[in-house]
């Protein structure tokens, strides 16, 4: 298993975020980001007997679960009521399931996130016709009342917020490995679980009819496995569909960098001068909301053509040390290490607020911020002020850790999309004809693509123009899609 | 004292918000307005003793204060510095002061929010010259650490968060009756403190030489005793002034409704359906934020030019009527009452999200909503769920009070102009020379409003043009301003 | 008439801006500011003799008039349908005048553009009882077609296209010194009939009773009378009610200044580095619109209220110096004078485009180009490229005068909210009771300025809410307005 | 040569939108579309001869051209330096060209619009090496003074502005068909030229080393010709590189769609309702430009995905019936055909205006206007009135053809992005070694994509960051790019 063993390597390498816990360097990055979540303040942690130790049944004496607390199942489930508001698409789903099972007879283990978004994902394949099995791809994410819910619904939940490492293993290990149940489908967040079947039991492949993975970090190891010839079962690749990528990057984080850097710091926009590193999506959806608000941006790019694209979209073009000295705040957007690094930090006026939007904790040097000669004070939540020997402060937030995701919210609008298109994913595979797929790694087909989009048109009451028959042979296309060619963005 | 009598009975006019307390009438409404702080989250308040059954002194051994706990005058001492660094015009005025001190001699007793950025007023108008004596205008609004730090600092500061109503009258009352010591100067916020002063002690004003006051219903009441002859001293009206204004509401509200959406709801903007109630500053503020977020905005208005003017901006005008079943967000900013009635809450769609950002708590009948067929559930602070027998919900955010004031936070900046305004009006009526101020009320003269903005543009990084003579002759202005007419806004 | 002859004196000391052109001093500068209207394509100026000297007589035989060629009457009806289209409000009073005649009995001079739109508003004084005689306030601004079309309709006007200064009195004079017919009533554009009658028909002003001014010149005119205690008859402002002033400066500009440099210069605004000189209403407009299309835009002002206005909306605030090497457009909107002078186009790069959008032709210092060392070349149609020794162009657009009236077209619609206010004024002097207005300069009551507003709402489709009587006694408002205090913009 | 047969099928099944002229079907109909130039106000067209029929020498002896009038150079040559000043990438490629000469030996026939801008690309290519003769791919759209100043610069063309069909062949011949000369590169813009080689020159082909096509049109001819094996030459398709396809639609419509409406109409965008059809790249820019305008957009879709940006970008999406009657201007961007149909024309209110800025003069249903019953009426160059019995009047902006084209001009910064994607491309063909091109149809490498973007970086003053090599290899890139995949956009 060569190219896991690399992979651990390179987490050594990476600078770690948290100092205090000690980490063995298996565990994936993203299972040890932390994660804000709208309902964590129902956190009541009183509890400190691990949820391993304990002997728990739901109200039907089903105890094929392992979560926080029983208990607080209601509670969990008027949050999962709450979120089936805003995932129109996969109420949807439910409703066409009614007569046809496209999932009858799959099995599915998942490794994700497990928030109320979640819940509604899983209650819709339960309702395709699938199994499930599921863990927790992130130590802390875990919403505990949301898999109360889950346990007390029937489903075998092994999670809780504040797992210890060897739980974490533990967790998606009492997933997979249970008597007179083998999973066929594979649903992954980060690629943990896809690893952890691969390192111990590998025949299990042998009924496996594909992988659905999510992350940008999953998808990579993916194609590594590809590309070395080991992977054994297809693998849909749902992170880089368009409406995903969309809404992820673009309208996400067009809302979640204000929101962040409110939450935070209560700055006011108007006026401020910012610089925002990297024009990619990310970087699009953030300076579009801070002029909409006043503040005056910069961009730095590295690609000329998303450096023209700034240009014309009216923001000046510079080099961060150009304007280090005078801007406000700091963003980075680019998916690379080391943008802002200790020069930079030395050289930022006091009061300067950096943040990342961009990619793990890569992007600033934060690392280089811990010296004896800096002092580091924790003021809130999330927010370091790090101070120099001449009193300046760098208001350094999420420890350079994703903003949008530590600081702010995702919509459950936005999860509502992630969340379809994973479940398309799953019945593709698991209802495509012999030879459709190989062993390989695919892109959710366009047309599906466009189903999803379609099933969340109706939140803005929004009205579809349909093709005629002429105009449908006068471009060349299909009426019902797919309207664009496979690369359109 | 007619004039209060009368506002008395206002007060009991209006639904009261607060079901559980039971304040008498001569408490004013502002007063119990919660007040969000970015600071709340050191709200330790483990210790129940009153603060008024204590015996504390500070490091000098001074007691001259009452306040919750002089030990976290430490903690509120950071929160003053950080806050100093958004004031730079009270930070000018200090420097200039260090020469001549403008208020030498005078004797400020106040009553306004205590926060850090009343603190560095405070310290401000010490460094001027002045003695001061300090009161909260809101029972809850007050933040105990910096209370502390101001008292640590010499302050005789009378508030704590979570005064009872007596205790308000009591902190304000210890204030102004104090052996060998009489206020020639008011500051007012509210106007609870110049009641107080008519109504106990009247001889007092024959040595004030003015009021500054900052609410809108503090003008009102003065603005009423002017009218009935009652007014005794000049009084400076800061809540007018254009700088203020333009603050205030259009460019603090363009922020502050993405942020208290976001910190109440989670919702997503992109795409959502959004009726503005009033399109003056607030509204315009209001509309273009949600605008450029990718939201559908409508509008309704009274009068016709403002109306005219959403039209030229781009936004639907309408009856509520016609939107009020498609729409997703309501927000009112009229100034007026009962906008939306029940009869607009019955037909609101489910998860239909009502919030006010106008004036104090009356544009939402919430009143009506407190009938035995709707069920209030209370899912987040400052968020209520009200569900029709049909289940369909209503999410209220402040049970109809400020938004802005509720539920996000006034940036520093903000209050640096408020403040600035403040300590100029008080430096202006107190070296006024004989005759310039009558037994009236005044706004502040255009010429230290620009002023005031003048001292903010540094923040900015912002070069003002000077006028040549030449050109000052050719407009027919002075070289220094004022530059525009009174009327300018 | 002591202050006319000051005036004389004022335009004596500005640059002329047509040397080729030597016109007396007496003309104002208005009337021979060029003006580009929508439909000057139909100029068809084959025929040479002077107006003066032709025998005209419209079908029905009447020759009270004197304009280019009676036979255009036509098109220029056409004109005049198309203009009545888009201008509701004008059409509203009509129908409303079917019953009652509120101009019955009066007699209107009046001397402003003749243009469809102008025409419209005649046509609607007549059809509320008014007889009209009219001439050009500008030797260039008429259209011919519409003169006829009036002509031809029963008209008395005298004006064509291309007077003479000595025209342009001779036609102002037809219209007051007529045998059995005086006026009662004075619509002017400029002040120019204003002066006529006062300097040669004193007497006049006692039947008079009162006079509409549009422009800012005229307004500044009376002004001065009123000051010198000269004014003999009540006279209307019409220039700065709320409604006109947004429109013409903010809204207006907002387009025309996109309009005007594409016309000219074919310019693309993406990425372009532009200083706008000024942030009232006009500058708030281009900024605006500048910023929209994806430019970088630098903004000056001598006003900090306007400053940090500027500030909150997003935009650097420089002091020209500092941008003027690196811009590529500079606009003026101050409306003041020297604002860009030779030492400042002496450094501005190559191809920079220079233009006015502010007051007259005073702001950009156009006379010090006129040096030998410089040379001038017309490239198209108010477009010269002035050519430095070292072969840098500076693109100077209109000559330094207005670019929205010289390059752009200002929209009916705009037009038709001065024209209302035009016959509202006129409407409310006429038939004011006695006493109500004394020998002085007013403003247009607010109450009359909504209406304007809300006569235009209907175009938009816009409804307008009611108060209801508990809501206007609340607010303490009659329930038709007006709903803002004067001062309100 | 069935391909071509068929192509003139097609021509002749589309609607001839100008009636008065007959063209044989054999001429495409990008060459006979009418194109507005800046310069078109230079057409002195008092000289009736034709061109074939009149024997000029430029001023050192050589007549191989044949042009309107070589009297016209030096005003051409002016033009052309103009030109210059908006084209910095060639211009900086003919600075590296005086080292190197990349296109030496290479004789390219071109068949372009022939405008300044071309005249800049093809001094460019000759100061690169090259030899060239040129053609016009528009008959009605060379500017006659440019074409005399590249025949006096000792250029072979053969083009003048209203040449009939026989000419355009004629030129075109002229081109290609001369003694002692063979290109080995072909440059086209439409495909005529190519067409003429294949029908009448095909042995030609076995010289030249490949073909650059500029068009929609003439890309989708060779596909054609590929699909059918008859391509013999590798081809370049730089119509579809990225930055092309983002300035010539998303950046460059942004800002035509609000200039093409003003020109003809002189129209108020605020308040206006407008609908776009189609929210492609074109729709994007059209939407956003009105949007800023404060016009009301609607937005109908066919693809979901694009329908989803239209709701997450803040328009309403609507089936086209449900708005068509409310409206004020309908702007189609769809590419489709019949988009606008006699149905939906009949329903719109009267002032409607109607234009379309997608694909050729497909998407509106001109057609289906020219009825008895309606009467047109041409109110400007470019604009009809289309008037139903009952009055309504339609604005039909020219006659449904590209409004961009027809009534705006492209900015010289657009156009000098694509001459510069042509220019790289005829070097990269030119320079390739045997087998990196087959005979087959190649997209531009995004590498050189790149080269062009960045080449025009300098006009904003735009500075790229640099990968570092330790963040070159963290992403996985070339630290010279290309930095993006392929598909993205």
């Amino acid at each position: 298993m060569i190219q896991f063993a690399d992979q651990k390597q390179e987490f050594t390498k990476r600078p770690s975020k948290i100092g205090r816990r000690s980490l063995s360097r298996s565990i994936s990055q993203s299972s040890t980001d932390s994660y804000s979540s709208a309902a964590s303040y129902t956190d009541s942690s009183d509890d400190e007997t691990s949820p391993r130790d304990k002997q728990q049944k739901n109200s039907k004496g089903n105890g094929d679960f392992c979560i926080k607390n029983i208990k607080q199942a209601d509670f969990g489930r008027r949050e999962i009521e709450i979120a089936e508001q805003e995932m129109p698409a996969l109420m949807a789903l439910r409703k066409r399931a009614q007569g046809e099972k496209p999932l009858a007879g799959a099995k599915v283990v998942g490794c994700t996130h497990i928030t109320a978004q979640t819940a509604v994902l899983m209650e819709t394949l339960s309702a395709l016709g699938a199994q499930c099995r599921w863990a927790a791809c992130n130590i802390y994410s875990t919403q505990n009342e949301v898999a109360a819910a889950l346990a007390e619904g029937g489903f075998s939940v092994f999670a809780w917020k504040g797992e210890s490492e060897d739980d974490f293993w533990w967790c998606i290990d009492r997933c997979v490995n249970v008597e007179g149940w083998q999973p066929n489908m594979i649903l992954d967040d980060g690629g943990d679980l896809t690893h952890w079947i691969y390192k111990k039991y590998p025949n299990m492949f042998k009924k496996i009819k594909g992988i659905v993975e999510e992350s940008v970090t999953g998808v990579h190891r993916l194609y590594q496995l590809s590309k070395a010839g080991k992977l054994c079962v297809p693998a849909m690749n749902v992170n880089d569909s368009v409406t995903k990528q969309k809404f992820d990057n673009l309208y996400c984080c067009r809302e979640s960098i204000l929101d962040g850097l409110k939450r935070t710091t209560d700055v006011m926009f108007g006026g401020k001068q910012v610089v925002v590193c990297g024009y990619g999506e990310v970087g699009k959806g953030c300076c579009a909301a801070l002029k909409a608000m006043g503040s005056i941006v910069y961009v730095t790019e590295i690609d000329p053509i998303c450096a023209l694209q700034a240009c014309m979209d009216g923001f000046r073009l510079v080099k961060l040390n150009e304007v280090i000295r005078q801007v406000d705040i700091v963003i980075t957007c680019t998916g690379n290490k080391n943008v802002v690094v200790r020069e930079y930090l030395d050289r930022m006026k006091n009061g300067c607020i950096v943040c990342n939007m961009g990619h793990s904790n890569t992007e600033i040097d934060v690392a280089s911020l811990r010296t004896p000669e800096l002092t580091w004070e924790r003021v809130r939540s999330q927010v370091d002020h790090v101070i120099w020997p001449d009193g300046k402060r760098i208001v350094l937030l999420a420890e350079g850790r994703l903003l949008n995701l530590s600081c702010s919210t995702v919509p459950t609008f936005v999860l509502s999309i992630t969340a379809t298109t994973q479940a398309l994913a799953l019945i593709e595979l698991y209802n495509a004809p012999e030879g459709r797929y190989k062993q390989d790694v695919y892109l959710l087909p366009k047309k599906m693509d466009e189903y999803v989009a379609s099933l969340h048109l109706p939140t803005f009451d929004a009205h579809l123009t349909e093709l005629s028959d002429e105009q449908a042979k006068y471009l060349g296309l299909n009426k019902n899609g797919p309207f664009k060619p496979n690369y359109y963005r």
